[in-house]
């Protein structure tokens, strides 16, 4: 993942977006990308080792806003809103790659889990710390294993059912999760 | 996947489980399988059209005993001991194959869940089923909900975190999920 991206790449990674609503990962190549990115394989193989690499950059340029928070608004609208920008980009071309290379490919899966992944759930924690500090929500919780039975879902929906969660799902789900923390009397 | 297996079945599929705890599934060949079983590719054929089938006769063939319930145990402990033997069949090499084929196939895939899991599922709302009649439960709950947010996290943290779920993390799991439901006096 380049922290700042030129305008090539950006058009590698729309023609890799592009590419996986119409084809299968396992089916797309380098050249397919090359192709349609109107570039040469030698410029895709100067930013990316491999296909799997050029799909987590593209997953991770396409969700880029997927996972802002409002820190303004409160925690449930902030997971519904979050959840259900998710599911929608798991639902697409690059986001059923992302579950394929994840389950494929272990290291590079754990590189993309640690570089992208993982501060994002570091910001919904602050979310939830935001929200203790304003009562919101109760302190003393299993906040990580809430967060895997709130995020988990998704993907499990998705792989598992064949289903995408649309928002009656997430709004059960969120419900679900959120019902035993909330303090009652807190604005919402 | 056939009700009843042949004893060359068997071979067959003992052929993929211990091929996959030596390479990866997408480097496996239905060739592979037949010069490990001693069979030729068109036995193969006979039972299964494509590799991803064989893996989920395989995954299926080696979890048989994986979801058994106990209906004179709690549902504390079925709940425990089923995630337990779960993660650790996922944790094998036909698991980790199972994921990736779960991913990329999205067709067989819904047949396997159909077939195979979703009757497990309910033999677990069975046993929720029984537990709301011994009073060990609460009889109103969001039960599904409550089933994904139990199961999902297990293939979220061997996809995403790329750790293999143990005891602590199934109890503290376990009991997250149900303490909000357990009617507190009853025996457990």
């Amino acid at each position: 993942m380049e922290e700042k991206c030129s305008r090539k790449q950006h058009e590698i990674l729309n023609a890799v977006i592009e590419a996986l609503e119409e084809m299968e990962y396992t089916k797309l190549t380098i050249e397919d990308i090359a192709i349609r990115a109107g570039v040469g394989k030698s410029t895709i193989y100067r930013w990316w080792k491999h296909k799997s690499d050029v799909v987590f950059s593209a997953f991770a340029y396409k969700t880029e806003s997927v996972f802002d928070l409002d820190f303004n608004q409160s925690l449930k609208f902030n997971l519904q809103q979050q959840l259900l920008k998710l599911s929608h980009a798991l639902s697409q071309g690059v986001g059923r790659a992302l579950l394929v290379v994840m389950a494929e490919h272990r290291e590079s899966a754990g590189k993309f889990f640690q570089q992208y992944l993982l501060p994002r759930r570091e910001l919904v924690k602050k979310l939830l710390q935001n929200s203790i500090e304003r009562k919101e929500i109760i302190a003393d919780y299993p906040f990580d294993i809430m967060l895997d039975s709130l995020y988990a879902p998704l993907h499990y929906q998705i792989i598992f059912f064949n289903k995408i969660p649309d928002e009656v799902y997430i709004s059960k789900l969120v419900d679900f999760i959120l019902n035993p923390i909330l303090i009652k009397n807190s604005a919402e």
